[in-house]
């Protein structure tokens, strides 16, 4: 048997166990009595709670996040009736609010170009059963990632890409995201820059991974600005994408410690091992929907 | 203006915003409408939920926890027909429950030897408002400790201790904790073993520092057995003291790196920084309530 | 171009700018001068230091050691008198020494059951060329690990083991490491015991990763123990084998904490995190001969 | 006994044994023979190696760096004599170089506003023992410091400084650094610009503290723009003082975790342990002789 056909066996059934379960995010002003009427609401379905974690910017006109996960028999067969009869309690508190079904697990595209680390890493944990989403496609500006895309039975596009072809280039790829259903798009290290038309029409479902801890070294060659200035930690940076470059709402972030021995070459080799896990606990929070987006920054629910 | 006369001034007014403030810590078996019901109780007098977390060993037959932090006005002259309210809602479930007013800050005895690192930092950060307690009093088997505790002006007491007076000397420490109405004891480097009866007198009310990350090296000499072993990280552990020695519930746990050209005296040096870290967090954390002892394991609520 | 035809052009040629580098490892007893006489006689052959680390166990009767790398132009040519040369110095200082050629890379035989996460981390950081090996033998007593080694060109040999056969077994895989003629044995999670005939064979030439932070939780299920222990932080420790289980010399160890909602399950997928860059880390240091095995300690220049 | 005087006890009189130690530091251009010439140096005074760590900042045609810590019996009859022979190798080589005696401790002066724990670390490091240096005096633009200085027996100086006065105010702190016989300023959070006459004449010898992992958030509210920002990891940062804000070379930096729920008020408190011990990391390793700046950078022999 082969690589391909163990990957197709392990990872393509979604586990039937999770069936009955979903996840309810909430947003809304603060004020006493949310989580009495959620919890009552889902007591009423015989729901029983099984994670909750909630934040108030402020207990004193602040806004109030919640996300509830949960377990409820025959929960397909309630899900119409449960969000129908919910969108009363989100008018009365002016709620906005989803429900997400573990069995309707996100759909991403994953974009590369010739680093292949991230790519790899996300493909492995996939693998593993440890990221809820179906790998629908990759699409890279090179060649470079075909062979192990493909060795794992997902589509891979081609589509080379340099300034001037921009636009042209965008439309492709949305007519692939489109025909592939895509919920989420994952930049693995793809090193071209996106049109603000692009990245409005995915707002909040471009994933980046930024090799910086940013807000040091934005934009070009941080491996190089971090070796002239002399940092003793270099980091990574995985962030939702918006139209100012690197600017957007920070997800997760980490950092090893280098020294006045390690070379550019070696940042970069220290480096990869951290985008690898940065990015990786991103899309992974992000399929969990443990992210709720405020302004330009996260609420991340561990 | 002397140190000792500023610490008297800024510590030891207990902090009036916070009157309206209070803890509930439930522990049940685990059924759906549990959230429902605490949070509706809670709405019926007006609170508002500032911070809530909870856990449940298993859904299915398992035990629930939560620790929910409120703000409610006027608490002081509410707060008395609210517990005796509760204990409907507690029977019904089979709940143990505890209300914690942060008006009434837990009274804190700590022990010492002659390493005087982590007392140094309780005091500090106490000194800066960061621990929520009133240190009522330090005791020891050395006089070491006196100059600095009396200059925070808290009172020091001296007991010398050895193997043979063992019982004599733990029953001039319990009149002590009595006389000064003590309710946790912190075992800061203290180092003499205490009996059973003392252990039992004080469950889950002494909280101790191991100066290693166990279960690796309990007991006596624990750098020099990591210098003996080679280790290449090591640690230290916060945790309540039963009379399994060094086998009680860990509330908190760290490490720093160390390598082979560090000799014990080093292993000592860069352990007092983690000891120092590890033992203040444990403390916080307990006088926050946000530790639950649920059998030889701790539940700590961040 | 599939992804094994990749992987042989970039991997199986010998960097040749390496071929005027080599590293000296000298063990001696300390006294004043060694250093003097090393580096006069690399000077004598107009060899340029790269990078030299040394350690002395105690400054007054203790152990010298000392790792040199140096570029020295032609080295192929004057090696063997180099080295003939070397042994006037070694007599006269009492000096254990080797000299290591970077153009003579040492062969790996790879030890994997079912769980696979270390043996492909490895196979990755080698693809990428970080790895200063080749790795001649894949052996496992399980199929579950054939696919991948194949696909990346690498012989792989099942032989089944259990407890009864085990001579046999050893047998087998002692004449399968002659055949290949392997240099070092990783045990990448191989879940076998070895008897003292084989560990004695290859000594410091074995390394194993253990999955718990030793001395905690030797022997089987450590991760089991560590969650019923209650333990804060998981670790992993990567050591050469030696006949007392879980005791040889440890290269290296780091840990990532935990807390009261992790299942056995998740301490295993964050302690799978762990081991693949502890025993990475290990793999490395030993390759480039950065590792000297004194007593049951390791000294690792790094 | 008071604090007062057990600190004096304890702390003046430098360590005998340390009379016959010295630290070489040398940079010269990279060529072969310089580790066979300083080491024979060293050895014709049957001086022993204690630990020696070197750098090159490229094989061919670099600049090479080496700190040697050496014992030698009479040292200090030898010294002047040691000194003068050494000025021919320096000649020959193009060497700077610097002999380091550990008992001609350098004097420092701590410089602090009012947010005193940076100094507090300080104090209680070199009351252990910990820091290599003579703490001369304490300058402030605040009384907040003087009880806790003058509890040390450190003579305290309230010098009140705001811009229009900065240059008077200098002249006044260069007289009292000069009379004092200063060699190193700390910066322990003094929040006052310095002009760049001040720092010109102190080049190298100031060490400050930066409030954020440089070169993120250079300048004022660190904190604050952390939060505005989202990030997931805070920092602090040692570094030189030059004349370019918060642009000198990086002695030291950490990190620690936080997220969306700490509040400014909370990052402060964070940052503080964190500043405390990177601050104090750098002080120490400059007082071992263990920094060598080069360019805008530091190489750190640890």
């Amino acid at each position: 048997m082969t690589v391909k056909h163990q990957v197709k066996a392990i990872l393509r059934e979604p586990d039937m166990h999770l069936e009955n379960r979903a996840r309810l995010l909430v947003k809304c002003p603060d004020q006493p009595g949310i989580v009495a009427v959620l919890s009552s609401f889902l007591f009423n379905y015989n729901a029983n709670i099984i994670e909750s974690s909630q934040y108030s910017s402020d207990p004193e006109n602040g806004t109030f996040f919640i996300r509830i996960e949960f377990h409820c028999d025959n929960l397909q067969e309630k899900s119409t009736k449960m969000e129908e009869e919910f969108t009363y309690i989100a008018n009365d508190y002016g709620m906005e609010a989803k429900f997400c079904y573990l069995t309707k697990r996100e759909r991403t595209a994953i974009f590369v170009s010739k680093e292949l680390h991230c790519l790899q890493e996300l493909l492995w944990e996939w693998q593993n059963g440890d990221i809820e989403t179906d790998i629908a496609v990759v699409i890279s500006n090179h060649e470079d990632a075909r062979a192990i895309v493909e060795s794992f039975n997902i589509p891979f596009h081609y589509i080379p890409a340099h300034k001037e072809i921009r636009q042209q280039v965008e439309q492709q790829q949305i007519r692939l995201i489109e025909a592939y259903d895509v919920d989420l798009l994952i930049l693995a290290r793809y090193m071209q820059i996106l049109t603000p038309e692009f990245v409005n029409h995915f707002k909040n479902r471009i994933i980046n991974i930024h090799h910086s801890f940013l807000p040091a070294f934005i934009g070009a060659n941080p491996y190089e600005r971090a070796h002239t200035r002399g940092v003793k930690l270099i980091g990574a940076t995985s962030h939702y994408v918006t139209n100012d470059l690197d600017e957007g709402p920070i997800i997760e972030q980490d950092v090893e410690r280098v020294d006045h021995r390690d070379t550019v070459a070696h940042l970069k080799k220290i480096g990869r091992q951290i985008e690898r896990r940065v990015l990786t606990k991103a899309v992974k929070w992000h399929l969990e929907n443990r992210i709720i987006v405020e302004g330009n920054k996260t609420i991340v629910f561990h």
